[in-house]
């Protein structure tokens, strides 16, 4: 019987506790990918000898132009991996600056995962790699020794929509202990993006952690919800079970979510323990989420003291018949004359939305409504939204 | 201007969010798959014109004997896909059974996630994809139209293990709006899980919302633990950063996890609105989470009326010095005693611990320990792990 025993504990220190772990665990691929050296320059590997060619593709490369139906656009970059006798693919990069990086292979043309590397991030339908390189900005990113919030996903009730809908709740570390009260910031997720999008892609929660941590960030709520109007929820986090996301959904720029926001507003300070004036409210959202931003902000223009915008969707929509379209001047000049702290726009030199948000600064210098600007370098990436929001955030609440 | 805001809006209606968002839009690769036929065979395609071979690997095919260095083992069965013209292999399987199922492509030998599903589970440091197919048992893993409850991810502070550590915790519909006090179920993982695996692999916000609103379960807490505690959060959570999860874990069934427990309880019951008495509180746990189930039970004897061994590790520990092993007997025997209303074990026909299983229901019945005893069909897998948590949670705090 004690043999039969000794067995058993040899077979559960061998024996992986799904059937999928214990390939893995039995697999001769015991590859270390990404290997991240002390300098800053990162190795990948993958154990492929059948494969004729692969391929890494991430936005650690210089982008290339990409023919498409638009003609040509900045892609990713792809670099060659090398085979060695054992069949193990290999590349070294250069060293790498500061960052959150993400990547995918191409195996004879398939884009695949990194087997070795269980981290991996969903934008949208394509789901990639991460890493974390080096220190600095890409501090703000990791999980350090600090304090930690609460990330709750918790379903408010909106009356306007007609649905119980999630939503994504950061909580600053004591919070639950606190008897205080608490500002918020609304923060809004760009096209086919949804609940899920800022806690994931944006390491909102870290960023935030760090920064209250280091005193650079004031304790505040940040609630992240979804604002496709039609979906209750993320993809398979819904009633819609799990479907391929989609970037085109239906009802997301024409007024609907703007007008309903006030859903959320309400929900939030019947349920948290917040500061409910204007003063204690900051909204920010990145691409159409900026778009929602610019917008809710005027047609609720004595409703938020700070407002972000980063790589703002800004653009008519001569479809929309919406009433909350209907007068954009006199909302902003509403929203002007009733004051804010600040009037934050950030977007990037290579942004295809540079020019739009010039235009919108030229109309906000035309009305004389004040506000901040960055220009940063680069495009319509996450790398620029984790950056604004590590920048955006010590300006608010002080 | 107004053929350049044109522009603008047709650029964001075609580029994706993020550079690889936006490959996938642009490429070619309109698969669906997995395809779930309404009669319950399933399609899985993929796009791979230069493979010679793409097999499927899952959780729904039959299992096989695979050699390992322990001899012969259940691996999971491979199926072969077969290509068209157009470089798409496919392969439909035959009708399934209700469930949710996890798989593999494998492309030249190659393993790899399906890149038309976006939707992914880690176990362990393999990720694979998942779906769900059919009704009855399956409908409790969906996301459905029912009051949802809330899922956070908290940090507590554990003054036995000097650190502050991450878990998960379901808190059913209403309980944020409702006065009332909650009864709690500890749900503890198995060997190379973490505070994420019950909540992802095991559905348990899913599998709680929809037995809640059935009736079929009394609205509970769910506390998800993590049981490895040279760990303060689950691998890229926590201080350690993102590196490979491993299956073997220091110190995971020497003790200390045992008799630091009760910092857990401690925190849950001085931070929610919970029913703090024996006869609120059940504790259950898969495979090492059995074995953790059983040894804090007795360890404090006192404590739990509702006890779930799923597929439980019960072995001796000749290597464990902690006295927390010193007199199993006696303190089982104090259990009895004390009293409790369920000691529930459920096991598989296939399980390697169902021996391990058995001897320890032959020492119970020598003891007379009362206990309720469910034999399944299957092994160690979550597949049975998800079917004894609905079969389990029916049974507490009534």
């Amino acid at each position: 019987m004690k043999k039969n025993l000794l067995l058993s504990i040899l077979s559960f220190c061998l024996i992986a506790i799904s059937t999928q772990a214990q390939e893995a665990l039995f697999s001769s691929q015991q590859i270390t990918s990404p290997e991240i050296h002390k300098d800053g320059s990162v190795t990948f590997r993958i154990f492929a000898p059948r494969a004729s060619s692969v391929q890494v593709t991430g936005d650690f490369l210089p982008t290339v132009k990409t023919q498409t139906p638009m003609g040509e656009m900045d892609g990713p970059g792809k670099a060659e991996l090398t085979k060695d006798d054992k069949g193990v693919w290999s590349i070294t990069t250069p060293v790498l600056s500061p960052e959150l990086y993400s990547y995918s292979f191409i195996v004879d043309d398939l884009k695949t995962t990194d087997p070795a590397n269980p981290f991996l991030i969903r934008d949208v339908a394509s789901v990639t790699n991460v890493f974390i390189v080096g220190k600095g900005q890409a501090d703000l990113y990791r999980v350090k020794d600090v304090p930690h919030g609460t990330v709750a996903r918790r379903w408010y009730d909106s009356p306007g929509l007609k649905m119980d809908r999630r939503l994504t709740i950061y909580t600053p570390p004591g919070y639950e202990q606190s008897k205080d009260k608490f500002p918020v910031l609304y923060l809004l997720h760009g096209a086919g993006g949804d609940e899920e999008a800022w806690i994931a892609l944006g390491r909102t929660a870290q960023i935030m952690d760090n920064m209250i941590a280091e005193g650079k960030a004031k304790p505040m709520i940040v609630v992240m919800p979804n604002g496709n109007v039609i979906q209750d929820a993320a993809p398979g986090e819904g009633n819609g079970g799990m479907y391929k996301p989609a970037f085109m959904i239906p009802k997301t720029m024409d007024g609907t979510y703007e007008v309903n926001f006030t859903d959320i507003i309400s929900f939030i300070e019947n349920n948290y323990r917040v500061k409910s004036d204007k003063a204690n409210r900051a909204i920010a959202g990145l691409s159409m989420g900026g778009y929602h931003t610019m917008h809710i902000s005027r047609f609720y223009p004595n409703t938020f003291d700070y407002i972000g915008l980063f790589s703002a969707a800004i653009m008519p929509r001569e479809d929309a018949t919406s009433s909350v379209y209907s007068d954009i001047d006199g909302t902003l000049k509403t929203q002007m004359d009733n004051g804010y702290e600040l009037y934050w726009i950030a977007i990037g030199k290579t942004d295809f939305l540079y020019d739009a948000n010039k235009e919108y600064r030229a109309k906000l210098d035309a009305m004389g409504m004040p506000y901040e600007y960055i220009e940063s370098e680069g495009g319509h990436i996450w790398k620029n939204w984790r950056i604004y929001l590590t920048q955006f955030v010590p300006l608010l609440f002080n």
